[in-house]
C-alpha cells in the first residue's frame, strides 16, 4: 500500500502562503504561536497519523466494532489514539488555556482534522466528536458542568457525542420525541430512543457523554420546544463513582463503509433511571446545537476532502508504477509498455482529483480563517466573518462530500480491475466517503439551507459580502498577465450567479416555497462550483507570485503542477455552471407538479 | 425488502409500442413467434427471476464464493439456476434451432438479460457468459467442436468464460503472453496466467470452457499474433471421460461488490499438460473475440441499467413509505409528517433515476433491434444496421455504466442513513454497479473506441447514418404540438454535436493522436447524453400517441409519469452538453502537456 495520503507541501502552501495563519498571532489570543510552532504542530500531527492511524486503516474496516453484551468493542488502538489526542492537546485544540485547551487557530485545527482523516477517517471521528461536544459544554454549560466534563473529555478519557437523530426524526429534528421530565433535583429524567449516533458507545474510553436533544415535558411543539442536555452513559454518584445511567446500547448499524466507527442505537431511560443535565436555558437546544452542527459540517467537508486526498495519492502511486499500453502515437507492440500516467485519460483523472482535493481544502482553510477572524475581530468586521462563514458552511460541507465521491471514483478507475479489489485501498475509500453527503445534513438539506436561508438572511448581506470577496480576488488576479483569461471567466460566472440568484429570489417572493426551492440542490452545486473556482483563483495568484520568484527544484514542480490543476478546474469543472444555470433559470415546477401516482411503474 | 426490481409495463412499452419486436416475425428466422409467445417468454423469465434469483440476491453477497482445495464453491442455487436456464432455453436464446437454440430476437434476449440482472446481477452473469462463449464456438468453430461443447453449454451443465486478461495485459491486450505450442495432434499445449476471469471456476457446473486468447509460438508481435482457443478445465479423454486439463484456479479476487460471481486467477499448463483447441484460423483471435466482447459490452450496459432499475424501485418504495418532515409551505409542527416523496428534492432524485434507467434501457433495446435487423436484412440495409450497432456499442456500454452509478447513488441518498446500512439493498447496488465502468473495457477505452475509431470508420459513414436516424426521430416528433420544444432542443444539440465532431476531426487530421483523443472520454459522455436524449424523444413520441388515445386507468399514470421523466431528461441532463462542448472545442492540450513530475506534491 502506498504510504502517502496527503501533501504536506500543499497544506503549508495554504496555511502560510495563501491564508497566512501567522497573521493571526498579532492577536492576543494567539500570541503564543508563530510559524515555527505551527510547523511543530503539523509535524506532531503527521507523526501520530502515520504512526498510529495509518497502520490500522484497513484493519479497522475488516474488523468493525461489535456489540457484545451491551458493550461495543472497537479496535484496541482507538484507546491509544484517544489518549494521545488528549495528552497532545488535539481534543482541546482551539479551546482556551484556562480550560486546558491550546488556543490554536481554527485554520490549524482544520489542518489537523484533515491529516487525521486522510490517514484514517473512522478513527478521526472519535476525538473530533469529543472536541465538538466539549465545546458545547464550554460555550453553554455552567462552570460546574465544565469542571465535571471538560478535563476528562479533553484528556480523551471520555467520549463526546451529538445525540440528535431518532427513528422518526432524522432530517426533521422538530419531530424528536425524547422526553425530559423535570425533577426536584438538578437533573431531568430522560426517556427515548436515539439512532445513528456516531461513537455512541465503545470500550476505548471510560465514559460516553451524549450532548442530547430532547423535549422538556410540556414544551412547545416543533423546534421551539427542543432543549439540550448532557446525558452521560455513566453518571457520577454521591461518592464520586461512575455508575450506570440507564443509557443502553440497543443496536449497532452495519454500514457500507466508515466501519471503524460504531454507529449506534441507544435506549434511554428504559428503567426510568436516566439522568440528564440541562445545558443553558430550556428550549434553546437547537440553536445551541447548531454550534456543534456547524463545526461538524465543516469537519465533514474536511473528512470528505481527506479521503479524496488519500485516494488521489494511492491512484497517483499506482499510475506511476503500473505499466500498460503504449503512447497513442507509438503503437508498435515491440516497444516496452509505459506507465499509465503517460495516457492522457489517466492524467485527466489525476488532475480531476487534484483539482477537487486542493480546491476543497482551500475552501475549508478559508472557512477556518473566517472562524478565527470572527473570534478576534469586533463590530462590522466580526459580523462580516461570521456571515461569510455562515453562508459558506453548507458549501464547505456539501461540495467536498459530493465531488469527493466522484474524485474517489476516478481514483478507483485509474486502477481498473485492481481498484475494485481489496488488495488496494481505493474500494474502501469509495465506501467510506459515501457517508458524507448523508451525515450532518444531507446535500438536499444544505441546498435548502443555502438558498432558502443563507443567501437571503439579513437582506442578502452575507451574499453581498461574498460577492465582494470574490471580486476582491478577481481584482488581485487581474494584476497578473497569466491570470487574465481565468479572472475574466470567473467574472462571467459571477454574472451568471447574480442572474440566477436574482431570478430565484423573485420566484421566492412571488411563488410558493416549493417552487422557489425546487432546485435548491442544483443551486448548491452551481454555487459550489463557482465558489471553488474562486478558491482556485486565490491559489493561482499565490502560485504565479511564487513562480515569478523562481522557486527552483521540486518547488517548481509543485507550483507548475498546481497551476495545471487550476487550469483543469477552469477548463473542465467551471463550464458546468452553464448547463446548471440554464435549468435554474427555468422555474417551470417540473418536479413540483408530478404526482406520486405518476411514479407507478 | 421491496419486491419490485423492474417495470414490466415499461419493458413491454419498449418492446411492443416503441420498437415493435413483432415486426421481426415477418422474417423467416423469427416466424415461429408472435407477441403472445413473446409475452410468455417474458412471463417465464420473470418467474425464474422472482422465484430463484431475487431470494438469493443478498445471500450471495454475504456468502461470496470461496476457494477451497483448488475448487471454487458458489451458492448452491447457482446450479439450479444454470439448469433452469438450460432447460428453459435461455442460454441458447438467440441461437438457431439447429443447434438447440431458440432463434429469439436479440431484443428479447436483451429483455431477458435485463430481467435476470435486475433480480440478481451476480447470478445473471453465469448463463450470460456461457451464452457468449457458446456463440463464439457456433460462429467460428468446426462442427465437431460445436457438437462437443454446445449441447453441454446450452444445457447449463458447462460454464463458458472469456479468458483474455493477464497480469501484464489488461486494457493492452496486445501484450498477452499465454502461449500455445503446436503439437502433432489436433491440440496445442497451453501455458500462461489469466486474471480477472469471471466465473472462471465453480462447483455449480461439471466443466468450465474457457474461450481463451493466446499466442501461437512464433506468432507476430501485438494483436496480429493473437489466436482464439477453447481451453476446457476438464478435457474429454479417449474413453469419453472428463479428465483434468491442467487449468488450476490459483486465486480468487476479493471485490467491492458483484460478490456472487467468482472472479478468478488461472494457472494454465503448470504441469505441461494443458490442451487448447484452436477456434477458426490462427492469428484471428482478437477479431473473433470482438464478437463476444461486443455482445458482452451491450450486456454490461444492460446489467448496469438493471441494477439502477432495482435501486430505483427500492428507493421509490422507501420514499412512499417513509414519513419525514412537512411540505415547505406547511411547516406547522403539529401537522403529521408526510411521505418523503412529497419533497421536491426526493422527487428530483426519483425522476433522475427513472430518466437514466428508462433512457438507457431504450438505447439497449434499440441496439438489440439493430442487431436483429443486421441478421435478417441484406445489402445496404444490413450494413446500415451493423454500422449503427458498431457506433453505438461503446455508448450503450458506457452511458448506463457511468450514469447508472450516479443514479444508484441518488437512490441510496433517498434513504439517507438507512441507505448506507445493509438493512436495505441500496448499499449493495452501489457496490455491485461499480464494476461496470471497468469490465469489458473501461470507460476511457470506450472513449477512444468511439472517437478514435467508430466515428471515423468508413469515412464517417456510421456517424452520418446515426445523424440521419436522429433527424428521423426529430421529424416524427415535429408532428406533435407537445413535442415542439423538445424536438427543437435536440436539433440544437445535434448542431453542437456536429460542430464538436468536425472540430475534433480536424484536430485529428492536423495534430498528434494524443491531442486528438485527449478528451475522448468527455466526448463519449457528450455523445451519450445526446444519444439518450434521442431515445427519450423516441419514447416521448410513442407516449404522446398513446395519451391522445386516452389510455385510462393506471396506464394514464404510466404514460404521464414517463412524460415527466422525458421532460426531466431534457431539462436537467441535456443542458450538460453545453459545458462539455465548451471544453471539447478547446483543444489546448492541457492534459497532454503536463509532465509526470508536476504531480509531485
Amino acid at each position: 500500500m502506498a504510504s502517502k495520503f496527503l501533501s504536506e507541501r500543499n497544506l503549508k502552501f495554504l496555511l502560510y502562503e495563501v491564508y497566512d495563519v501567522g497573521s493571526l498571532t498579532q492577536y492576543d489570543y494567539y500570541k503564543e504561536y508563530d510559524d515555527k510552532t505551527f510547523d511543530m504542530i503539523l509535524k506532531a500531527t503527521m507523526e501520530l497519523a502515520e504512526g498510529v492511524l495509518w497502520p490500522i486503516f484497513q484493519e479497522m474496516d475488516k474488523n468493525p466494532p461489535a456489540l457484545v453484551d451491551d458493550q461495543i468493542k472497537v479496535h484496541p488502538s482507538v484507546r491509544k489514539f484517544m489518549e494521545e489526542c488528549g495528552a497532545g492537546g488535539w481534543i482541546g485544540g482551539d479551546m482556551p488555556f484556562e480550560w486546558g485547551g491550546q488556543q490554536l487557530p481554527k485554520m490549524m485545527i482544520q489542518a489537523c482534522i484533515f491529516i487525521f482523516a486522510a490517514a484514517n477517517y473512522s478513527a478521526s471521528v472519535y476525538p473530533g466528536l469529543t472536541s465538538g461536544a466539549a465545546r458545547l459544554i464550554l460555550t453553554f454549560g455552567k462552570d460546574e458542568m465544565k469542571k465535571t466534563y471538560l478535563p476528562k473529555m479533553l484528556a480523551g478519557k471520555w467520549q463526546g457525542t451529538m445525540a440528535l437523530t431518532e427513528p422518526e426524526a432524522g432530517s426533521s429534528l422538530s419531530d424528536i420525541m425524547t422526553e425530559a421530565e423535570p425533577t426536584d433535583s438538578d437533573y431531568y429524567k430522560m426517556r427515548g430512543q436515539k439512532v445513528f449516533i456516531s461513537a455512541g458507545d465503545h470500550d476505548a474510553v471510560d465514559n460516553v457523554v451524549h450532548l442530547m436533544l430532547a423535549k422538556i415535558r410540556g414544551a412547545p411543539a416543533g423546534v421551539k420546544g427542543i432543549s439540550l442536555f448532557v446525558v452521560p452513559k455513566k453518571r457520577i454518584d454521591e461518592n464520586g463513582q461512575l455508575v450506570f445511567n440507564d443509557v443502553v446500547t440497543s443496536g449497532i448499524f452495519h454500514k457500507l463503509g466508515y466501519r471503524g466507527s460504531p454507529i449506534t442505537q441507544l435506549s434511554i431511560g428504559d428503567n426510568d433511571d436516566c439522568r440528564g443535565y440541562l445545558v443553558g436555558e430550556p428550549n434553546q437546544g437547537l440553536l445551541q446545537m447548531f454550534q456543534m452542527m456547524n463545526e461538524a459540517r465543516i469537519e465533514v467537508g474536511a473528512g470528505a476532502t481527506a479521503i479524496a486526498s488519500a485516494a488521489y495519492y494511492a491512484s497517483l502511486d499506482y499510475s506511476r508504477k503500473r505499466l500498460q499500453g503504449r503512447r497513442l502515437s507509438t503503437k508498435d507492440p515491440t516497444h516496452p509498455q509505459v506507465p499509465i500516467i503517460e495516457h492522457p485519460d489517466v492524467r485527466r483523472m489525476l488532475l480531476f482529483q487534484r483539482s477537487i482535493v486542493e480546491g476543497s481544502l482551500a475552501l475549508l482553510i478559508q472557512c477556518g480563517k473566517y472562524a478565527d477572524l470572527a473570534g478576534v475581530l469586533t463590530g462590522e468586521e466580526k459580523e462580516k466573518s461570521e456571515l461569510l462563514l455562515d453562508l459558506l458552511t453548507p458549501v464547505a460541507k456539501s461540495y467536498p462530500s459530493e465531488m469527493g465521491l466522484l474524485s474517489i471514483s476516478a481514483g478507483l478507475q485509474c486502477l481498473g480491475g485492481s481498484g475494485y479489489c481489496d488488495d488496494y485501498p481505493l474500494e474502501q475509500y469509495y465506501r467510506d466517503a459515501r457517508i458524507h453527503p448523508i451525515h450532518e445534513g444531507t446535500t438536499g438539506i444544505h441546498g435548502l439551507d443555502l438558498l432558502g436561508r443563507k443567501v437571503l438572511m439579513k437582506g442578502g448581506k452575507a451574499y453581498k459580502l461574498y460577492l465582494e470577496e470574490v471580486y476582491g480576488t478577481i481584482g488581485e488576479a487581474g494584476k497578473y498577465e497569466e491570470l487574465q483569461t481565468y479572472m475574466q471567466r470567473l467574472k462571467e460566472s459571477l454574472e451568471t450567479l447574480k442572474k440566477v440568484t436574482a431570478h430565484l429570489t423573485e420566484v421566492g417572493k412571488k411563488e410558493s416555497p416549493e417552487l422557489f426551492l425546487a432546485d435548491a440542490t442544483l443551486y448548491l452545486e452551481f454555487f459550489g462550483i463557482i465558489c471553488v473556482a474562486w478558491q482556485w483563483l486565490v491559489q493561482a495568484t499565490a502560485v504565479v507570485k511564487a513562480l515569478r520568484n523562481g522557486p527552483g527544484g521540486t518547488d517548481t514542480n509543485f507550483y507548475t503542477g498546481k497551476f495545471f490543476a487550476f487550469r483543469y478546474f477552469f477548463e473542465y469543472e467551471l463550464p458546468k455552471v452553464e448547463g446548471l444555470a440554464r435549468r435554474l433559470m427555468n422555474s417551470d415546477g417540473l418536479i413540483v407538479g408530478i404526482k406520486p401516482e405518476y411514479f407507478s411503474d
